[in-house]
């Protein structure tokens, strides 16, 4: 990886994640440089249907987001998503690409290119995180290069690389909390007074849950959460399908207010945990009493509470979704391979 | 500072929270070499009262706690801290000494000796930090030594190096929070119908607050802690007295009361905000409705909300003090060193 001059970053997408990042990029350019040290040139931004923009020099960001805001292609180049990672002039691929849980494509490809190649990879993408994640982590270790992923579990708030630096040494057993917004929203509402079909209907509406709200409702999204908890922070990978997984489909309006005469609210929690010798994870919703941290997150917001040895409790609350809230985990997970790659720069020169 | 091998730890003060660290480190000393990659021998440990060991192979913390348990001295060496913080076998230094506003001693001649010779400082002094963070993260940097102090606020739970880590890229705007255990806690029991004067007491008799607790009830030890967040995630130092400050003790049982009936809850916030080419810090009593996520943080928990461009509110709850909670704040800040150090070992091969 080049350490002396700017990184090249490789956009695979260009959807709200990726725009996300490429408005904060364009907007804190000389901030980044001046005080974080980390300057960049985009060298190519690669998407499924508007098309593909290639430059060694570096890409404009601010010409593509309008490009796409006039609903223009980002450029005529044709290259696929793994000719693109493998570019010389790429150092930073970001994958942005859609979560894909079946095969994790087009994803899980290009990470094990741009990896094998010893290119970092920096990705919200759930998907090559739920399938392959020790594979390519030892990738990653075998090759010298990073692969972070803080943007798959509450966007850019820290939970991750909360659990993995700044908890390092602290041992963590069990990791819990309401990881998928769109179901908190919607029983946020029934506690408001909403029957369970008008609040979903609001929060399609919104554009918060999709048409087919499966994914969120029946618990998916934070099972798979769950499941990247336990690989990620706790050490043990397992089939999504082991992961216990109820959704909120089955709670009425009097399951919500019968809760809160009992002095609880109704939330659906994702947790992992270790177990004799492995690990155990489950959504669910579950009561909690309005005493306890997570009682009192509402709305789209999400919330983790890691147990631990030293520490007991510790819980981290913000916002779990966005598009510049998930572009600011990407960002951060590259300051922090720029960082990396600094310290390695210093002491080359002193080694030299 | 040695790569290739163990670092050299030397323990200036025993006290609570040394002897705290120095219980995780005889438990985990495996763990922490397999996992993170953390080897360490005690070169030095220097008390005011209870003399001083030293071995450049590498003393027994544990025989040297189970010494400090039966009231004897942890050696008979007289060394002073500044000649042990520059013994060629120390690499980190851990400032544990008790905090001193007036002037920083003895931690600040320590600091600043042990940076100036290239050696890393990891420290839970408020001292050192309130008095001269500009200067001596300069000199830190001058030299390509380390000087961190996550354990001055909030013990172990991730404040500062959240703020400055796991959230690099946000432009932090504003912090506020509970940072005073002993406060909470006394606000906390008037909630559950104690009278202030009744409450201190159960808290003085618990340990929790000092015989004088001016420190404590006055607002001391929170605007300390609200002045270190002014410079160390706001980037703006600025002298203790100019944190306004109002403390507690005008609380009574029926401004609780009355709080209560309007659905709010009395906690003392401190808080450190940018202003127009500044900062502005503060410490005083303030209702927060229930809603909030720092309405349901009681006794002895502390929390900060950081307030972000990309991510708005980011919350934190945790520990705010405790021996183990603060040895933990100490630790992760070695690992972080020895992290940013192997880097530098791996690079430092490759140039070659």
């Amino acid at each position: 990886m080049r350490i002396d001059s700017s990184l090249g970053l490789c956009f695979i997408g260009f959807g709200n994640v990726g725009q996300g990042l490429a408005r904060i990029l364009v907007r804190k350019e000389r901030e980044l440089a001046e005080r974080w040290g980390f300057a960049f040139r985009t060298v190519a931004v690669v998407t499924r249907t508007r098309g593909a923009a290639l430059s060694s020099d570096g890409l404009s960001l601010a010409d593509l987001l309008a490009r796409v805001e006039r609903g223009e292609p980002v450029g005529n180049e044709r290259i696929s998503p793994v000719e693109a990672a493998l570019l010389p002039e790429t150092d930073i691929v970001l994958d942005v690409t859609p979560t894909n849980l079946i095969n994790g494509e087009p994803g899980l490809s290009l990470t094990r290119a741009a990896l094998g190649s010893g290119r970092s990879v920096v990705s919200s993408n759930k998907g090559p995180v739920s399938l392959a994640l020790a594979e390519l982590k030892e990738l990653a270790r075998a090759r010298g290069a990073h692969y972070r992923f803080e943007g798959a579990v509450m966007s850019g708030t820290p939970s991750l690389n909360l659990a993995l630096e700044s908890l390092a040494g602290c041992d963590v057993r069990e990791v819990q909390g309401i990881v998928n917004g769109t179901t908190n929203y919607i029983l946020t509402r029934m506690e408001e007074g909403f029957e369970y079909a008008d609040a979903l209907r609001e929060a399609q509406e919104k554009g918060y849950a999709e048409a087919d709200p499966a994914g969120d409702v029946d618990g998916w999204d934070a099972a798979v959460k769950a499941q990247i908890l336990a690989a990620a922070v706790l050490g043990f990978p397992l089939p999504l399908d082991a992961v216990e997984r109820t959704g909120i489909g089955a709670i009425s309006r009097a399951d919500v207010e019968a809760a809160a005469k009992r002095g609880k609210r109704i939330k659906l929690l994702a947790k992992a945990a270790r177990t004799t010798g492995g690990v155990a994870a489950s959504v669910a919703p579950a009561e909690i009493p309005l005493s306890h941290p997570l009682a009192s997150v509402g709305g789209a917001t999400n919330a983790l509470t890691f147990t631990t040895d030293t520490l007991r409790d510790v819980t981290i609350i913000g916002p779990g979704a966005g598009r510049e809230e998930t572009g600011q985990a990407l960002l951060s997970d590259m300051l922090a391979i720029a960082a990396a790659e600094r310290h390695g720069a210093r002491f080359s020169v002193k080694a030299g």
